[in-house]
C-alpha cells in the first residue's frame, strides 16, 4: 500500500524522474495551450473575426464527420452547424488555433482542447460523444484517407517490445493507486465487470465477473493457473481464495506488483499466489489453465503469435484458457487521442486478429462472448464515482487531468454503447481437452447444483 | 415426396443423365478396382512376394503418419507395424497397387480402397480413425509437403461459382431423399443436432437444435427471416410454425426444393414460408433476421465477403443473424477423400476465415459456440441408424456405396471427437441492434419464464 501512493503530478523540472513520460506530456499539452495564447479554460482565445474560409473549413469537417447534430459556437459570436434543427450539444471554441486543429484532425484536437478548456461543451458529454461515434462510421475513417492509411501502416510497426511495453504500462497504471482507488471497486478491478443483474453494485459485479471467468474455466482445487497481466492482483487472489488453485501471475507495473504482494501476504495467500514483475514473454512452467483479463489490448497485434507461443509452451496437453479483451468489429486502431494521451501502445483487436493467438497452435476455441453492454455499465459506475470525486482528483493532479479522464471515461461508454468497441471473452482448450461441459446451461444454473459441470 | 424417390444407381450407360456425376464416379471407382486385378472384396490381389523396398515405403509412410498403433497385413502373409505391442486395428491390404497408393497418398487411397474392399479392417473402424486423426496432426500435413502445398493453393482458386455450386450440391444432396430418410431424423435435418441432455433421441435433439437457433435469434411473431440453404425445409417450417415468423429460404437442390414446398403445403404454411430454388447470391428483400445452418461449408472461402455483402444487403439496420457451420481450429481443406468422393467443393473454415463474412461490413459478433461434441453425438445416431439399414442401402445402391458412406460417417465422428473438426454457431447483429439480452442465462432458463429475454 505504501508503495502505491504517488498523489501529485510533479512539476516539469522533475519530468526526467522515474515517474515516466506522463507528467511530461501533461506539461507539453499545457505549453501547447499557452503557446496558442490561451492561458486557461476561463480566458477567451485571441479575438478577431472568424473568416469565411475558416467557416468553410469547419463546415467541410462537419460534413466529413457525417453531419452530426451539433452547433459550434465560435469566439466572435458566430455559429456553424450542419443545418440540424435540434442540436444535442453546443461546442464552444475559444480560439482560432483550436478551430484550425479541429478542422485538420478533429479527434486529437477535440481531446486536447477539451482537456485544456479551450473547448467547452453545453449539453450532455455522453450524448454528444455517442452521436459523434454513430455518425462518423469507423469504415469511413479507418483506411480511406492518406493520413488514415499512414496511421494504419504505422500502427503495424513492431512497437510493443518488452522495453516499450514496460514504459507504456508505467504511463497508465503507475500514476498512483490512490487515484484508481477513488473510483474503482473495493478490490481495484480495472476491467469490464459482469452484471448478471443490471441493478448490482460495482463491487458485486466485479466479484461476479471473477466468478464467471473461474466458472467458464472450470477451476478445480489443486490445479495450477498462470495469469498474464494481473492488475492489482484481484483475480489471482480470488481464484486462490475461492477455487483452491495455485497461481503464478505476471505484470509489468512495479507499483501494482508490490501492492498485489502485500495483499497476498495480508490474506495469507502468499504461498499460493506468486506475483512476478515481468513480461508475459518470460513466463515459464507448465500449468492447467491460462488466463488473461485486460492484457491483450496492450500486446500489440504483431505479437499475437508470440503470445500464442507462450500459451502453447505454458499449457499442459489437456489445458484450457480464457482471454478477455476489448475488441473491435473490424481492424482499426484506438482513436488517436486515446492512443496518445491515455493508452500508448494499446490496440483493440478484431476477432479475426485475435485468432492469430490461437490458430498457429493446437487450440480449439469453445466459446466467444461479447460483453460490451457490461463494459458500458461498468464505465457508468466508474464515471459516476469519478465525477463525485473530481475535486479530490483536481487536488491530486490538476483541472486538465480531471477533464482528460472525464472525457476518456465518457468516451469509452459511448464506444461500447454505439458498438464502436466490443468486449470479447474467448474460452479455448487443447483439441483433446477432456471434461468439456456438455452445454453452457450449468454456467447459469444455481451455484448449489454445480459441483462439476456435466460432461 | 414423389419428386424425391430415386432409389437405384443407374448403370454406366445412363451416366450422362441428370443424375449427375455421382454414379459415374462410383463406376469409375469400380473399374479402377477391376483394372488392378481385384474383382471384389472377397478375392485376393495379385500374388507375388512383397519386396523389401515396398515394406520400406510402407514403414516410412507409417512414420510420417505419426507411428499409429496399427498393423498392416499384406497379401503374402507378411506384416508391417510401427513396433507397437497392441495395435488397435489390423489393416489387410489385398494387392500391390493398393499398397503403393497408400504409401503415396494414404487418405485418398484408404478411402477408395476401403470402399472397394481392396482394404479390409479388423478392429473398430471408429477407434482406428480416431487414432489416425490423433497421431497425424493437421499441422504436419497441411502445408508441409509439396503435394500439401499444391492442394492448399489449388483450394484457394475460385471454384464455387454459381454453376459449380449447383453441381456440387446436386452431387451430395440429390442422390435421393429416400436414402437420407433411412437414417436421418423424422424431419430430415442433415446438420448437427443439439442435445441439452445427451440421452435425448435424435428427433428430440434436432427439434432442440431448431429451438436453440430460434431462441438465440430471439424470433418474435410477425418478423421476417431469410434463410440461406434450407435442406429439406425443416428449420424454415419450424420457425414459421412455432415462432410466427415469415420465411424466405433458398437452396440449390431441385429435389429438396420440391420436397420442402410439398411439406409447406401439407402443413398449411405455404403462405408464410417461401422456398426458392436459387443461389444465396441472388437473394433479395430486406429482413429482420438472417439464418444459415450448414451452408457456409459449401460457400468456398473466396466467397465469404460476397456472402457478407448479401447479408448486409438483406438485413434491416437493426437486424441480426446466425451462421452455423462445420469449422477448423486452423485453415485446412477437408481431407482429400471427403472432398473428392463425398463433398466436392466443400471447405470447413477456421474462425479467422469465417470473420471475412462479417468484418468488411457493419456487424458485431455477439456469441460463438463450439458444438463439436454435439456433432459427434449426432453422427453416432446417424451411423447407428445407417448401419441398421445397410442391407437396404446395398439394395438401393451397391456394396461399395455402403462402405463409402460408412467410412464417411465414422470418419466424421472421429473428426469431431479428436478435435480435427469443429462446429461453430456464430450469432451476430448490426452494431446498433437493440434488445440484445443482458446475459445468456435466459437461453438456459425454463421455457415458461422466457416471454422476452431481459435487455
Amino acid at each position: 500500500m505504501g508503495a502505491s501512493s504517488t498523489p501529485k503530478v510533479r512539476p516539469p523540472t522533475e519530468a526526467g524522474s522515474d515517474r515516466g513520460e506522463f507528467p511530461q506530456r501533461l506539461d507539453a499539452g499545457r505549453r501547447d495551450a499557452r503557446s496558442a495564447g490561451s492561458p486557461g479554460p476561463a480566458a477567451p482565445g485571441p479575438r478577431g473575426r472568424v473568416s469565411a474560409a475558416e467557416k468553410w473549413l469547419l463546415r467541410r469537417r462537419l460534413r466529413r464527420l457525417g453531419d452530426p447534430a451539433i452547433r459550434v459556437a465560435l469566439w466572435d459570436g458566430q455559429a456553424v452547424d450542419a443545418g440540424v434543427e435540434h442540436p444535442v450539444a453546443l461546442v464552444r471554441v475559444h480560439d482560432r488555433r483550436t478551430l484550425l486543429e479541429l478542422a485538420l484532425h478533429p479527434e486529437m484536437a477535440f481531446g486536447d482542447a477539451y482537456s485544456d478548456g479551450r473547448i467547452e461543451l453545453e449539453g450532455d458529454l455522453r450524448e454528444f460523444l455517442e452521436m459523434m461515434f454513430s455518425t462518423s462510421t469507423p469504415t469511413n475513417r479507418s483506411r480511406g484517407s492518406l493520413p488514415g492509411r499512414l496511421a494504419w501502416w504505422l500502427s503495424r510497426l513492431p512497437a510493443n517490445t518488452i522495453g516499450r511495453s514496460r514504459r507504456d504500462v508505467h504511463h497508465h497504471y503507475d500514476i498512483g493507486t490512490d487515484f484508481y482507488r477513488m473510483w474503482l471497486d473495493e478490490q481495484l478491478v480495472y476491467t469490464c465487470a459482469y452484471f448478471p443483474d443490471p441493478s448490482m453494485t460495482l463491487d458485486e459485479a466485479q466479484r461476479a465477473k471473477m466468478d464467471y471467468v473461474c466458472r467458464k474455466l472450470r477451476l478445480r482445487p489443486g490445479e495450477t493457473v498462470v495469469e498474464a497481466g494481473f492488475g492489482w492482483g484481484a483475480l489471482a487472489l480470488h481464484m486462490a481464495r475461492h477455487y483452491g488453485v495455485r497461481v503464478r501471475a505476471c505484470n509489468l507495473s512495479h507499483a501494482q506488483t508490490l501492492f498485489a504482494r502485500e495483499r497476498a501476504k495480508a490474506e495469507g495467500l502468499a504461498s499460493r499466489v506468486e506475483f512476478i514483475e515481468d513480461d508475459y514473454r518470460n513466463l515459464s512452467g507448465r500449468f492447467d489453465v491460462f488466463v488473461s483479463v485486460g492484457m491483450l489490448e496492450h500486446v500489440g497485434r504483431r505479437y499475437y503469435r508470440e503470445l500464442g507461443g507462450v500459451i502453447d509452451r505454458c499449457l499442459k496437453p489437456e489445458g484450457r484458457g480464457l482471454i478477455h479483451s476489448i475488441g473491435r468489429d473490424r481492424p482499426m486502431p484506438f482513436r488517436g487521442w486515446i492512443d496518445r494521451r491515455i493508452f500508448p501502445g494499446a490496440y483493440p483487436p478484431s476477432l479475426r486478429e485475435m485468432m492469430h493467438v490461437f490458430e498457429p497452435f493446437r487450440f480449439s476455441v469453445f466459446d466467444v462472448e461479447n460483453l460490451r453492454q457490461h463494459y458500458a455499465k461498468t464505465l457508468e459506475h466508474w464515471l459516476a464515482r469519478y465525477q463525485a470525486r473530481e475535486d479530490r482528483v483536481a487536488a491530486m493532479f490538476d483541472e486538465r487531468f480531471v477533464r482528460m479522464w472525464r472525457l476518456y471515461l465518457t468516451g469509452s461508454i459511448a464506444g461500447f454503447t454505439t458498438g464502436s468497441l466490443q468486449l470479447f471473452q474467448i474460452l479455448f482448450a487443447r483439441p483433446g481437452a477432456t471434461g468439456c461441459p456438455w452445454t453452457r446451461a450449468w454456467l447459469y444454473a444455481d451455484r448449489g447444483s454445480e459441483a462439476d459441470p456435466p460432461c
